[in-house]
């Protein structure tokens, strides 16, 4: 076959794809190449936007190392990553709704007890996290492991500070009533990463780089699917503008400010002091979709 | 907006780029989210497959360098660079076909005299080129400016080889009958680079690597666009699979092999030679698709 021209290279192209062996893969090559032509189609590109998308891509990957994912921030400012999100998230009643790992997970992170402080020390108001962990039908899971990881009080991670040690993370195990609690700071609004061909994007189509105040947590324990999420703070200016379209209305919660006295464990305080609480609700592995 | 789910996001992303200031970037940004968007439904990839394609293009971003360029190898070899070139070029009657531009033009490539010998000594089988450049209404253009290059004897291009100078390719100037000549070697057959990405992608979806062999020409005269196209050698064994979907029937002629005897410059041969002709066809500017 040759001789390919606007109208048959779509058909031609997929034909060639015609003998790979894994069903899947074949599936997913002829999708692609029937809406990347599609899109081309529609847009009818010039060679130098042809080029300059090249170099988009190129750029992109280019920006891309050990702590930093420019692929994942653009998927996640195209909102392709809340779509795959959505997808595999075809969730029962009772069970927590899910939103994007984002950038700044970290593998190992350290291990506390519960009552812990993982603030190492950072400056900020200070946070009190109480959460139960539940299956969707309601039963308390004890021994379930949650992962947190947030900000510090100006809206970065630890990991964006180059020589900084670890703050504001680590894991923690449901007590005998699953509840897990600890205390923090008080997490700041911030933008995602726009130094790179994503921020240029961002900029070129005047869309603002922040995401709202928010606590991640990836929950996990024998027999369910694990819960990856975040709790957004009410209030926050940017919980209808999320740059990378994460905010869902059951995932917002006060972060409620109380004045100076008891913390939830009994501790006196003398400063002012938030508590946040939320109950997480796991979807057992093979469940159906509601 | 908050609260997405499978079925409103697309609409929601498209929202967001309702502000771009312009228009045109606004609609590229517009069916791109749409057509991604279709993509991931088509396909509802998992976190894992989404995750793998996000490496495979983080990958392909960082295969790239001043000498190798991953990406275009991936729009070629999805047919999206021929798409591109066949929207681009709805050509006039009498115009020559274009075809992909490739990864291995050099700018400023050296300059010969007609009848100059580019294959800097390599060996190979001496080919001996004459070209017409003539306007599609069939009128000579003297003075034309013809670049050439191709592949050596074994498939591979001068920077390819990572310390050899420049050979096989250099830039000419059509004479007063609006002719080309000049001496070089007959190009073969050649993958394209495979050890990268792409080259996986190629591997597990059962596709070959190889191009059928070809000499490539860029020619620009003042008041024409400027023509990028192959001449490809009848009888290759990849005209009807080039990996890049570049071939067309009208770009294949006849490297007609001579016995030893005088080339057609008149010099005395002592070895079998092969002889290419073309004439190419210049589409005026601003002139109307046929």
């Amino acid at each position: 076959m040759r001789d390919f021209d606007e109208h048959n290279i779509t058909r031609a192209v997929i034909d060639r794809f015609g003998e790979t062996p894994d069903r899947r893969l074949k599936r997913i090559m002829t999708s692609l190449v029937s809406h990347l032509h599609g899109f081309i189609r529609d847009v009818e590109p010039s060679f130098s936007e042809w080029e300059a998308a090249i170099a988009f891509l190129t750029r992109t990957g280019q920006m891309c190392h050990d702590k930093r994912q420019e692929f994942i921030l653009l998927s996640d400012t195209l909102g392709a990553s809340m779509l795959v999100d959505a997808i595999n998230h075809r969730l029962p009643a009772g069970a927590t709704e899910t939103t994007v790992l984002g950038p700044f997970f970290v593998q190992n992170a350290p291990a506390f007890e519960n009552g812990a402080d993982i603030s190492a020390g950072l400056p900020g108001e200070l946070l009190y996290v109480e959460a139960l962990v539940k299956s969707a039908d309601g039963t308390t899971l004890p021994g379930a492991l949650a992962q947190v990881w947030q900000s510090d009080d100006e809206g970065f991670y630890d990991v964006q500070h180059p020589d900084a040690g670890t703050a504001l993370r680590g894991q923690f195990r449901a007590d005998g009533e699953g509840k897990i609690h600890f205390r923090t700071i008080q997490p700041a609004a911030y933008p995602i990463p726009y130094d790179g061909p994503v921020g240029d994007m961002l900029r070129a189509t005047n869309r603002h780089p922040w995401r709202p105040a928010h606590v991640h947590f990836m929950i996990s324990a024998p027999g369910f699917e694990t819960l990856v999420t975040h709790v957004f703070a009410a209030g926050d200016e940017y919980l209808d503008s999320d740059a990378v379209f994460g905010v869902k209305n059951t995932l917002i919660r006060e972060f409620t400010r109380h004045p100076p006295g008891q913390l939830p464990d009994g501790t006196a305080i003398a400063t002012a002091w938030r508590h946040l609480t939320y109950d997480f609700g796991l979807k057992p592995l093979a469940s159906q979709a509601a």
